[in-house]
């Protein structure tokens, strides 16, 4: 028998509540697993290698009663996040031992995975990757997802190449992982900016934020970013943005009309920084809403009230909330082709700081809700190195 | 020499203020036109026949400092609106006398109109429309127009068929103008229901408003439909909305959240009527921005502010703000194939009352912003019978 430790979510945290390690997030290391014969029924077991604790998390941790397209973590039971794992063995096919898999999964040491019926299959593309979602489902049809039902777990694992020392596999967890496809499907989907247009990107010193940044430079955009902390500032300077700004020292409004207009907003964070987006848009500007971070632990009675709504016919603007399974299927063939390029050639750059053993998992997660980006890069935990 | 009344801008009505006759609006009885001499200057010389009085024309009167994609009317000059007019004598190419012209011009008898560059050619159709946009400029390009810039008295005449007594040309002014245009391309273009959905349209007896209920309903969708008064629901019922509710008596919030989810949003009000779609909207709902009639009067400052702007991202909302010319291109080939035909089928319905005169317009206009459709149907402004 071999342990098998995982992260419990104990509590809810209040709404304006940092969740704490050992009240809400709390370290499980009774359970042990048998490799060898534990049960498959159909599935495969992992092992966990790398675990990204996301801000993004933090919102499955809220009241239930407050709406969003995911269902709450369960009190009492494991957490989830994205992370890579590795095929330990197999009763599915299409899944063999020593397979990287990149998507949710269970906080845990080792996981016997469900079984996957949906699947996307990328036959054109030279490594056939294989994105399979919604386990249990026959097929995934998003436009059924009544709010509050869509179960973020059954986003499953797909089968994502070894990097086999080219890159790390703490890249998974920012330019080869969620944060890079959001933003790299955001930005050919919806933004399509063209060069010496301006983007304006709130939460640019974010994971998803300092892709968008570096993407758009890609373009030729010129690139406007917000962001709470001088740090962070000169992070988004770094990566490329023209004209960073620390929203807490002059506001959205401010700020934008003094070095306006925009012709696309990609927005992280909603409530004051949408509104003054609006405002200093141009017509037919585009924007593409990926987070409300700015909102997501205040119960909707406390959220700040949008002021600029009626510009949107004004000025004809084309908003579009998103997340990334909207795009994969369009876009997930040219980001495998054009990233990993990009991300050899130094083109796009991310920094991440691995913090060893599940143990630690809590803290860096609660560590990285307290400081974002002012540390020297994304925080990941090593559960296992192969 | 013949007399050229006209209808004069006098004075800015203040934001809440409802303009009123021989003070904002005056009639100038003084002008003369030599109709056989007078200069054209390469462009045309035409004479009203039909004056549309429409609710949107109040935004026009509004302080230049609220923002908004029209030019604001001129105090002094004369105001401007959807008409009828028929070619008396010209020097254009593509204008002869005796042609049918529709769209925006100058509230007066008789009109030198200036010379046209601008012009989609439907070559495609068999009555070779064309339509002729922005005078003095050789593209028309909207995504160039910064907010409050884009000169609306530039959208130009376009010809269109003579209807020869098939239907009033009073329904130039409605299901065949500016309103049906309206509907139509937004249905096609941004709303593109399916059967057995649910479509909220706000204002549903307005003129737009009440040709996207009867578009709605030949797609087979279901309809939920607001207006401000008990005849106004009546109007609407009749016109084939399911659910129509005064929202004087209901609020919006309540009527959708038990009578909802709606699957589009169709929104010619804007501020609580949004909030409320949002709120009620599945998914991937779609919302066409067409108006926002609920606040144009008002500054700013006084707009209900939005508290559901969160919500297009978590339910992965896309809205869309457009005027009618964004979807012209596409769509108006189809718009005279198939709307004529359904007027003809009775399918598509619309009241007008004619009101004889253009001294009678400036009433006419008060007229409808006061009443709306509470009177028998839509005020239209006989200029003169040919």
């Amino acid at each position: 028998m071999t342990s098998n430790p995982r992260v419990i979510f104990g509590k809810r945290p209040a709404p304006h509540e940092s969740p704490k390690v050992g009240e809400h997030l709390i370290l499980d290391k009774s359970r042990t697993i048998d490799l060898e014969n534990v049960p498959l029924n159909g599935g495969f077991l992992t092992k966990t290698l790398i675990l990204s604790p996301e801000p993004a998390m933090r919102e499955r941790m809220r009241d239930p009663s407050i709406p969003s397209y995911t269902t709450t973590f369960v009190v009492g039971g494991p957490i989830l996040g994205f992370g890579v794992v590795v095929v330990v063995r197999s009763e599915k096919e299409g899944f063999k031992a020593g397979d990287y898999l990149y998507g949710l999964t269970v906080w845990e040491a080792y996981t016997v995975q469900p079984y996957v019926d949906g699947m996307f299959l990328l036959s054109s593309h030279p490594h056939g990757h294989r994105l399979m979602l919604a386990p249990g489902r026959i097929n995934f049809k998003p436009e059924e997802w009544a709010p509050g039902t869509f179960d973020m777990d059954s986003l499953a694992l797909q089968v994502v190449p070894n990097p086999n020392g080219l890159y790390p596999l703490s890249k998974y967890t920012s330019i080869m992982g969620t944060p890079g496809l959001t933003a790299f499907v955001g930005m050919e989907g919806i933004i399509d900016g063209k060069e010496g247009e301006t983007l304006f990107v709130s939460s640019g010193a974010s994971a998803v934020g300092s892709m968008v940044i570096q993407l758009a430079k890609l373009k030729g955009m010129k690139i406007i970013a917000s962001a709470g902390s001088d740090a962070k500032v000169e992070y988004m300077r770094s990566l490329g943005a023209d004209l960073p700004f620390n929203y807490k020292k002059v506001n959205y409004g401010e700020f934008l009309q003094k070095n306006g207009p925009i012709n696309a907003f990609w927005d992280n964070v909603g409530g004051e920084a949408l509104d003054a987006a609006l405002a200093s848009i141009t017509a037919y500007g585009k924007m593409a809403i990926c987070g409300t971070s700015g909102t997501d632990v205040l119960p909707p009675s406390e959220h700040y009230r949008l002021k600029n709504a009626y510009l949107i016919m004004k000025k004809c603007i084309n908003i579009r909330g998103f997340i990334v399974p909207d795009l994969i299927p369009q876009y997930i063939g040219k980001f495998f082709e054009v990233v990993p390029a990009l991300m050899a050639q130094g083109k796009l750059r991310s920094q991440e700081t691995e913090v060893e053993g599940i143990e630690n998992a809590p803290q860096a997660f609660t560590d990285t809700l307290a400081s974002g980006h002012e540390k020297a890069g994304t925080l990941v935990v090593v559960v296992a190195r192969e």
